[in-house]
């Protein structure tokens, strides 16, 4: 019988935007329908970490034979330490049927575009975006060098975005949630994904 | 200052689909965040209904006219009556920022396709669609007249969704109507849509 397949959610953003909370906020949530893969790392648990929970810790010699043995489907070095992920599990879950979620560095997300171009990108927009909305409303008082500082942040930015599928605006942690979560409801509703799925089901007939 | 324009949702399926039920849910809800826009009609108002809030009841010789003048965004006669969508209230609403919800017969989602292609359209598939799977899992007793009839009309339906963005299958009415209001929220999330937004928030500094 015909199994379609499960979608491929990456979740991205500059970093110190918030994905780690947002995406523990959506899985504490519980009514998720979709897996989130679990990063490998070379760094050292933090008090209270699991394994195979927060992360699972790998040594680097352990990390580096799976880069050449190709066992990972992104993966980056920040201050000394790997982070990845690991290819077997999101495939294997995508092939079941599953919605598999990452979050991961736009690095990250840009290994997985080559890899996966049918996957459904997210961009977390930072506060700095939502406040430059602000700004245009209510002009501070900030010298003309903080701003264009500000600005030239702002441009990086949304030149980042191009990337992706989505944007959605971290302003508040459970609305992003909630936004993030609609776009997964919307992706399944797709035309061209439901039309496939009955011409498949006619045909089988 | 820069005015984002909104969305023109069109809510659509097969007769007897259940598309006025799922329409009526969503309002009632009261934290949909669209205007519905109310049709015209030429049929004689049925107990309770109100003019202007159900539709606007016009006479045969007015609605005409109507046409003549290109008012309506869409129309179609019916058992001898006219439906029809005020083009005006359709516009200024988008104008204005906000997203007009339609709902209306595929004829109608034809023309309105034809003049506003960037609306968003949304295909509501009846029961006889979920049936089609509901079937493969578990063969009825149905006469093979039975089954090819259906199966024709399950055609037909199929090639009506090539028009729409969407389609959300209406096995629930509360069911639909979450996924109707989160297709809204991620057409809102979509990267060009923000990514312009904030291009033009830039230019303006």
């Amino acid at each position: 019988m015909y199994k379609e397949k499960g979608l491929l959610i990456v979740l991205s953003g500059p970093s110190g935007v918030g994905k780690g909370t947002v995406r523990k906020e959506i899985f504490s949530q519980n009514d998720a329908k979709f897996e989130y893969s679990i990063s490998m790392t070379t760094r050292k648990p933090r008090e209270g970490e699991v394994d195979g929970v927060d992360y699972f810790f790998k040594s680097r010699e352990e990390f580096e034979q799976l880069i050449e043995q190709g066992k990972l489907l992104e993966y980056a070095e920040f201050v000394g330490n790997y982070y990845g992920t690991p290819v077997d599990y999101v495939r294997d879950t995508i092939e079941n049927g599953r919605d598999v979620f990452l979050e991961i560095e736009v690095q990250g997300a840009r290994q997985v575009r080559e890899k996966f171009p049918e996957a459904l990108f997210i961009f977390l927009a930072p506060p700095s975006l939502s406040e430059l909305r602000n700004r245009i409303v209510t002009r501070g008082t900030e010298t003309e060098d903080v701003i264009s500082k500000r600005l030239q942040t702002a441009k990086e930015e949304i030149e980042m975005m191009d990337l992706y599928d989505y944007v959605v605006e971290n302003d508040e942690v459970k609305l992003a949630c909630e936004r993030i979560k609609s776009i997964v409801v919307a992706e399944h509703c797709k035309r061209e994904r439901i039309s496939k799925r009955y011409q498949i089901m006619l045909e089988a007939e």
